[in-house]
């Protein structure tokens, strides 16, 4: 195996799939390795953790056809610290890599290919696609991915669910605390409800560069592949069903204020310093003699606190919340502008940014 | 005790007196908390952790005297998450602080001043005292810190060794391993010899402020204050004796090569990444027949490495060096030519910048 590349395009493919080797469940220590391939003048660049796997491709200047695997950090470290600008070469013998760029020359000791984990196929011609604007992509995913769970005790919780209703496509997320949907493709010819593990997104995001405008997203029926420019990551699906969560999202609430997002947070984050020692636990109050939304932190050894924002209120109305999942939603939310809406103690309060139908956010109520 | 206050000033003070509360040591429940003290118009701010003490000075626009302790990072965060340009009221009554400023409303629970621990007393008219200006003592402290041990068994090491030798003042740092020293003041009056500990340092650089352009630093017998604008460090010095670290440095080396410090930087890097194997163990060469000055890795599990830097070489030499304290050494050292200066196996590698005499860096051998 031989290649010539300019080092800032090795060192960023490189950077790009590295992430993926060597995890905490890189129990083969040929999980530690990238796998580089030449054919024909194209290279691919492959990692694995046996759940997901990253491919990057790019061509160079100059090659001859081989396989070979390196351990993958190493070989990124190693590429990204050499000068801009210098074509760097690499060369396979035995099972040693000799890298070499201008004055720099290293080894490294890698390992065969035949020992790196078989990729996982996938019939383009049989997948559901869909293709999105990648920063609509990013934005709207980070709005949901939030609401997922991290107990591994219900793997459902853990992925973000994409699915088709009404012939559009929904990404939603919930650990039964809290719940987030985005609405993302209003006309979608082809149907998907499938549970994507949410460290895969992570990658995808992290995956995500400057230089693209597209993702496109290939579900099978145990996998899907993200194809973002030059980069491909393909994950299993989570096996398991999601939650009928439509059902609870309420269609309207008797309570609600229109609230400046930035005063909301400043008054839950002040109220959330005092209910540490509570679990977090914030009480949200309307008050249509004072005309006010206040929070107050439940009197504890800290002390109490009570913060109010004047605006239009018509119903006197009291829901208890978890402080940090409040922030968790704001953090989120669009725009400066925020309607908080609440029926009683037990329903769920609804969190949408003003002129934004696409996403929402429901947190439920701490019994108070 | 009442207070009347711009929250800016207030969350700034707050803000830098309340990093010493509440740290791994404070076994005594009220060294989270900060003192507050109203004298005429005058508000004291003041945490301590037993070893060090800072105290924080600003004016109230009105204010009634009294005194009153407060868990300080609650009160920090509290007052630092106030809007901007609001008048902060403080009101104490027993052992709560009502906290007031336009809608927000908080109280408190505070704790009596009277179990606060006594501060150190320091006479300043018969404490030695050193003026310098910030900037430089900024620069020139980090240069010499990164050199001090971690290990308490060994206590003196643990600090800065402020000493005035020939007339001028000196900061040195030493783990055994390596050592950097600086000169500071050309010329002083008084002289000192006192070991500072690193904390209550990293503590007086955290307290510098961009406001401030001078630093006063006063000495007795077993204390030493940092004046920095409105605030005061004072800590414990270490009681020990510090190395006659002097005899250490050689007076001259027997090679010396000069380099581009970037292009040193990179080539150590390189070989680091091959040598995290062998404790961090590489060679540096010099070659009179190649013109160069090279680093390599020691062969072993991930493999070998090898760099060049061309240079002018007089005489061939070998020695062999921990990556990391040769990277830490270069990271300090200003501009961008270095002088690499050794003379055998054993003795020290001396560092300098190009131009600069005051700071001088050694770091002593391996054993090859």
């Amino acid at each position: 195996m031989e290649i010539k590349i300019l080092q800032e395009k090795l060192a960023k493919a490189l950077n790009n799939v590295s992430r993926v080797a060597g995890g905490a469940r890189a129990t083969l220590p040929i999980l530690n390795n990238v796998l580089i391939r030449v054919d024909e003048g194209k290279v691919s660049l492959i990692t694995t953790n046996l759940d997901m796997a990253v491919v990057s491709y790019l061509p160079a200047s100059q090659s001859k056809n081989g396989v070979m695997t390196v351990p993958a950090r190493l070989m990124a470290e190693f590429v990204g610290n050499l000068p801009r600008g210098e074509v760097v070469e690499i060369v396979s013998k035995d099972d040693k890599v000799t890298i070499k760029a201008g004055e720099y020359t290293s080894t490294i000791n890698g390992a065969s290919a035949e020992d790196f984990p078989e990729l996982p196929e996938m019939d383009d011609a049989k997948a559901v696609k869909f293709q999105m604007e990648v920063e609509e992509f990013k934005a709207g995913l980070s709005q949901v991915m939030i609401a997922a769970s991290n107990d591994t005790t219900r793997p459902a919780l853990t992925g973000v669910y994409f699915n088709t209703f009404e012939g559009a496509l929904y990404l939603a997320a919930t650990d039964g605390y809290r719940l987030a949907e985005r609405k993302f493709i209003e006309k979608v010819e082809s149907e998907v409800t499938a549970i994507v593990p949410t460290g895969s997104l992570q990658e995808v995001l992290r995956s995500i560069g400057d230089d693209v405008n597209e993702i496109e997203i290939l579900f099978d029926e145990t996998q899907v592949r993200f194809r973002i420019g030059e980069i491909e990551v393909t994950s299993k699906l989570i096996n398991g069903s999601f939650p009928d969560y439509r059902q609870l999202i309420p269609k309207e609430t008797e309570i609600g204020v229109d609230l400046k997002r930035d005063e909301l947070v400043r008054v839950t984050k002040l109220a959330a310093l005092f209910a540490k020692e509570v679990g977090g636990s914030i009480v949200c109050k309307t008050s249509v003699e004072n005309g006010c939304f206040s929070i107050a932190s439940v009197a504890n050894e800290l002390g109490e606190n009570n913060s109010e924002i004047k605006t239009e209120v018509t119903t006197d109305g009291k829901v208890t919340l978890n402080s940090r999942f409040l922030l968790d939603a704001l953090n989120v939310l669009d725009g400066n502008a925020v309607r908080f809406g609440f029926s009683n103690k037990l329903d769920p309060v609804v969190l949408k940014a003003e002129g934004d139908d696409k996403y929402i956010h429901i947190v439920m109520p701490l019994k108070g």
